[in-house]
């Protein structure tokens, strides 16, 4: 059950995605193909990579895709299109292919993540959703994989529903914290959806409703004898929550045979409070029941308090991970690369003040080299029919740095991007939110440097191009600066 | 049309609030009626003030609230509900009362911005969406009006589709920009959603698309005649764009009886591009063809522009507005005030360590104190049956500066919240986008002292403790500190 069955959300896209649509269609350019690529120009946080989540829905979003009556008799109320257009875009449905890295894919700047090649307006149409969706989902993913790093193996939990942009932003948030390694989520309408495990434990209000935190407790531990973690910080966690909660841990759970599965710290020093709790607890012998904190937690705060020696088994995150608070923007961009000509598709290159900002034009492909033991080494950039061959020793260039050439003897390639709609159809296979997520895992324990995953100032990874992509750019960068079709041949 | 015609989001809320409200249903307490009042603690970008949005979302939200089939199923795989529990839900709907700031007041923090009055179930579950709507739609106002204020009359326009956490945050974030003052939004979505102005130009693809630059802007010029802004800044500004729009201008638009209507600078520097465009414009006899300009813009970035001195028309504003990227987090708080004992509410407070998590105790309101001037000079609390009397020299009490009193002789006053939902009915009228979009500008302009809507360092608003409020509260205080209640009776 996706979001789409409910609702159309095909309206979802920029004024000017329609408005050149319609211009193509009245200039009779709706049948030209052109490639689009998508690519971000920085990792969240500046660190050193970044995990792709949001296919699912793009996908969905483009198999969906159509305009209703009500549709569009707003747009006719527009004032802006042809009729033929409107009529035209009544049995609308997307005809182009698309090529994405596989969902969870770790991802780094300036790499072609997707790949629209589709007639000119039907590629227009999907730009605002698939950067939506990609900008939210992967954002909210890397940002949670850098929690759940710093977290050591403890379990970590998206709480932000409350904090997050909206619904959506909720309930696709926690999907892509889940794939980014979250336990769980609090979100129940997350839960049903994607079958995400639910985590909640109570408020401060459940426990100011009763007459006294203890009876609070109680009733909780009664209701939920497997599953009660209770929150000790309503009053004082130390003279009453915690003493509390080992009285409602001997009184009521082990006479049912039953063991209190923690407590939660939801404000004071986690680290202290942890760490007294911890050895009250202990006496008590209650050495099984665990310590969950949460509190304006991210990444930083994380690795802090584990560093000084505290006592946490478990994290609830809120608003910094649902917005990715420190950094909210991933600025994934789409940009056109080719344009059909006859048979062949042309390159076609934006040059920009900013090198950075400069595009890297044509058909391509992406590969990611691996060195003998398997981590990931490099990625690289070839044209699209280039065939690679890394046993060569070809040297490749990165674009950084042109100077600075290597070459990849003994290693491995892996094409990144897979067909995922073909002639509107898709063909890529439905995967499981644990196939993802297990992915994002393998990748980041198996193949990703630590040096990469650093939280401040990691490695860069490289970015390469083949030598004949490289001579291509090169070759069209010249022929840009110097040439004069753009210049102004009527005033000046 | 509202979003929840098309979907059910009854299942938007955090697990805990499900868990707890079997627990008070298993109890007998599902009759209980109990009073939450929401408010927030810090103004985002450290303002002065905020925007209250979201209203007519909750409103709706509550009004539709409902467990279908589907949802029941699901809560029974999760086996941490009672069977009676889950037949409850099956016909709940929500029953209690709220009363609310109407939608675009200006608001400060600390005071309650909304409040639940209903049985206790009831008051749970609608927890996270209220939360979860006013902290995004309050917080998308509210950085657009900064935004707005920093532009000085100048239009702004909401170009984040893109850029914003899904598609909600999208579109009822445009519909939050529209309130705190957008001029309009690139979102079609929204703009059919809720009767919000298009604004769209042309994107670099189109230029690219076309042999030339010329090219491109003569056809689309030839296609929208009355409304062609053209992006000048795909290849050179000034030896490329702002030349071939002139030409435009003259060689098809005015023999059409036609003028350009704009420009749009997306890069570069913009002061100083605009200067030389504007120059170039007038010099070709354009001086109505204006000047946008887009390129991660925010409210700091924008003031410089203008005070520097630049020829910039209106701005198109992505990311820093519709994530309000400097500050995404409005931390609203959802609160148990007081607790239903027979025909009374029994006030309840949260004593904290720090003194700013303090709740405020008991069923209460709030009043805008205006002086004759009719600007607003501070908000005040008073118990909810004191009948307020600003012509006796009463005084009141700052609750940050208890020692610092103030009285009101000579003000008028005006209380803050409304009904809202009563009886699980609504009472409040349905008010257009544009309304609430007025009644923003009108307090902003007349209301408001431009101390608060500073952007940095701003005045803080006072809110100020009636004297029996004050009482009542510090009483509570002292017999918290002094209570026995929750401290351990067993183990020590």
């Amino acid at each position: 059950m996706s979001q789409y069955d409910d609702r159309n959300i095909s309206m979802m896209m920029d004024l000017y995605a329609l408005t050149m649509a319609n211009g193509y269609f009245v200039y009779g350019n709706e049948k030209t193909w052109a490639a689009f690529d998508v690519y971000y120009r920085k990792n969240p946080d500046d660190g050193g990579f970044a995990v792709f989540a949001g296919l699912e829905q793009i996908i969905e979003h483009i198999q969906g895709l159509h305009f209703s009556e009500r549709d569009i008799s707003y747009l006719r109320e527009l004032r802006q299109f042809d009729d033929a257009f409107l009529e035209y875009l009544q049995n609308f449905r997307f005809s182009g292919d698309i090529y994405a890295f596989p969902e969870g894919t770790i991802m780094y700047p300036n790499e072609p993540i997707l790949t629209v090649i589709a007639p000119m307006i039907d590629a227009q149409m999907v730009e605002t959703v698939i950067l939506n969706q990609i900008n939210h989902q992967s954002l909210i993913a890397t940002k949670t994989r850098r929690i759940v790093n710093s977290a050591q193996g403890r379990p970590v939990f998206d709480f932000g529903a409350r904090r997050a942009h909206n619904v959506d932003a909720a309930v696709y948030g926690a999907r892509a914290a889940y794939i980014g390694g979250a336990a769980g989520t609090s979100n129940i309408m997350a839960g049903k959806q994607f079958g995400i495990p639910l985590s909640g434990t109570m408020a401060h209000s459940w426990v100011m409703f009763h007459d006294s935190e203890y009876k609070a407790f109680r009733r909780y531990a009664e209701q939920y004898p497997d599953d009660a973690v209770l929150l000790v910080d309503t009053y004082d966690v130390m003279r009453s929550g915690v003493p509390n909660a080992i009285r409602v841990a001997k009184e009521i759970l082990e006479p049912m045979g039953k063991r209190l599965k923690g407590v939660r710290l939801d404000s004071g020093d986690l680290a202290y409070l942890s760490n007294r709790a911890r050895i009250a607890l202990n006496d008590a012998g209650l050495e099984d029941c665990r310590i969950f904190v949460s509190n304006s937690l991210d990444e930083c705060t994380i690795r802090a308090l584990i560093l000084q020696g505290s006592n946490i088994d478990g994290f609830g995150v809120g608003e910094s991970l649902i917005t990715s608070k420190s950094d909210p923007v991933l600025g994934a961009v789409y940009k056109l690369v080719a344009v059909q000509d006859k048979e062949v598709f042309v390159p076609r290159i934006k040059v920009s003040e900013a090198a950075s900002k400069t595009t890297n034009p044509g058909l391509k492909k992406v590969y990611r080299i691996y060195c003998e033991k398997g981590q990931a080494i490099a990625d690289l950039i070839t044209v699209a029919d280039e065939i690679l061959n890394l046993a060569k020793d070809s040297r490749y260039v990165d674009p950084e740095k042109p100077w600075q050439n290597r070459s990849f003897t003994n290693c491995s390639a892996k094409e990144l991007q897979e067909p995922v709609i073909k002639g509107g159809r898709r063909v890529y296979p439905k995967r499981s939110i644990e196939e993802i997520r297990h992915y994002v895992e393998q990748q980041i324990s198996q193949e990703t440097w630590k040096e990469v995953t650093r939280l401040e100032r990691p490695h860069v990874h490289y970015l390469d191009l083949s030598p004949a992509y490289n001579e291509m750019k090169t070759r069209m960068l010249r022929e840009a600066s110097m040439a004069d079709k753009f210049m102004p041949n009527a005033l000046s």
